[in-house]
């Protein structure tokens, strides 16, 4: 089969790779329909995060069943499943408590590369979810955003304690940012205040559910979020960054009392704790647990209750999966889907 | 009448100051029943926060009231009362949401220094809670602790999402620590984990509930805790200190999911982004919003329900002020209770 290999900063290429097999009886192959480009991967493409060698890539994904251990016994082929980025047993004291990215056997996606023709999907049953029957392509883009970038939006947004007619703020454009917006929405939020300075992306913003767009950052972002809330700061906040400037900018935007989801993988953060004390926050998140969350908007997606595919404005055959990354690291795209 | 004055660090005298005078409509004045020293009050004692002069120390208080201005309504002479150690109003969006500590108009009660025989209460109305009759002496400790040692390790026990049957851990062994113990035995736990290596703190850490008593620290101290909990980590964390160590700890202790309440005061803490994040903890606290818990808080008291009393393992006649602060400072005392 072929997929992508990240052989150095910048450097992704579309390569034959060796079929995945079956290693544990627990695990699945799968023949992926559609994956896609995570901001996180962004970090490795940049070389932020070390390169260490040429790697399999990506951790978005679903597809069709073609091969399960022979211990497997939920997952059958022929299905058509979405899965999480990390896999987890679905078994442990902390999947049962829904974090299952905390799960005591939890396992990478990503070390397997999902930017690929098939993958190895390891503890299926725990880390698998079915569709009743093979959905339509046109479902396709929002059943593949459920695998991350909705499922984190989503977990931010249940981080941040989103309850009806609250006033949300949500730090960060990128997609996961927008599927906040577009989760904080559906979980009855009044309005919606989107940190944002990209037409592009103000505008998907409101389609998701923005009510409200400020361009201002720092000080005059804080005062903005302020000056919308009568000066008492927004019921929850998305912190859907991760640097030390949108936490900040999370934490002085946010009322006493107030959650702040955190989904924004940290680099280098240091959260003040004196600030952290004196803004009366919460802070709560951490690498969303998908899974937890799979089931419900799956179905929210089959029932077409909520179109978050919208957030791919890009796609491209899996072929020119290095087109993907150039385009998301540019700026050009807000996200690649890629298609083998 | 008298008071304490800290001078330098180090140097707390007992001297005359001029008697606290109605200032605005919405004071009271009050006669000092009890006061004490408070771990927060070292810090200053210490040098660690600036001292920029002689100036009034003490912030926890009860007493009867003497006078009151003009636009006090619910606050009466002659009546016993017990606030918080910030002054506020009890209207605003913050003092509604049960943030009181954050209140728009919140005034230090350490700014008139509650060290004294007499003290001045801004917002009178909104800061006081007054007792059914005037209580008998030997609830006047209890009855103190209320007023910012026991409601800030309740607030600990309520940030951290303490619930009946939860395995607790509690970082710190101070006054703050032993009635985060006691809070959260009153709040439902079934084990309750205190990390101490003092022996005097020990005992009335299982006197006030505590099933296990860890001595480690860092390292084995995050060990010990995850071989109590089956290797998942605590259920509720109260962090009672507040430097990067005990911090860390917390952290380290905690199963995902789990809260971690916050109320020691940070100094110089930085919480790193990526240890919080993958840890899947929740923080929350903050200075204590005292006044949510005075008047739950007293009725227990009141009741003979909760003996918080017993952290004063000191009682002092005022005059003596600066013993209390070397007792407590070279850790002779848990906690001194001062008597005008």
């Amino acid at each position: 089969m072929r997929g992508a290999i990240l052989h150095s900063p910048g450097d992704v290429r579309f390569e034959q790779r060796e079929d995945p097999k079956i290693i544990k009886p627990t695990d699945a192959i799968i023949r992926i329909s559609a994956t896609c480009v995570c901001g996180s991967d962004l970090w490795d493409y940049r070389g932020i995060n070390p390169v260490t060698g040429p790697s399999p890539i990506g951790h978005e994904y679903c597809g069709i069943v073609e091969e399960v251990g022979s211990e497997v016994t939920t997952i059958k082929p022929g299905q058509f499943v979405i899965g999480s980025f990390f896999a987890s047993d679905g078994t442990c004291p902390h999947c049962r408590a829904g974090f299952q990215t905390s799960c005591r056997h939890k396992e990478p996606i990503a070390a397997n590369g999902a930017q690929a023709e098939a993958l190895r999907v390891p503890l299926a049953d725990g880390t698998l979810v079915a569709t009743p029957e093979v959905p339509g392509d046109d479902l396709l883009p929002s059943l593949l955003s459920t695998s991350d970038v909705l499922g984190t939006g989503w977990f931010a947004a249940v981080s941040a304690n989103v309850q009806p007619g609250m006033t949300v703020a949500v730090v960060g454009d990128g997609a996961v940012g927008l599927l906040g917006v577009l989760s904080a929405k559906r979980l009855g939020a009044e309005r919606i205040i989107a940190m944002s300075r990209h037409e592009s992306r103000q505008k998907l913003a409101r389609e998701f559910g923005a009510t409200d767009i400020v361009i201002e950052r720092g000080d005059d972002g804080v005062e903005r979020i302020k000056d919308l809330t009568e000066g008492i700061g927004a019921d929850a906040v998305l912190e859907c960054v991760g640097t030390d400037e949108s936490m900040s900018q999370a934490l002085r935007s946010t009322r006493p009392g107030a959650f702040v989801g955190i989904v924004g993988v940290p680099h280098s953060v240091q959260i003040p704790g004196e600030q952290l004390f004196y803004s009366h926050a919460t802070l709560r998140g951490g690498p969303a647990p998908v899974r937890r969350f799979l089931p419900d908007l799956i179905d929210l997606v089959l029932k077409q209750e909520i179109d978050p595919g919208h957030v791919f404005d890009l796609t491209l055959p899996l072929a020119q999966v290095a087109e993907g990354y150039r385009a998301m690291d540019e700026r050009r795209a807000i996200k690649a889907l890629l298609r083998p």
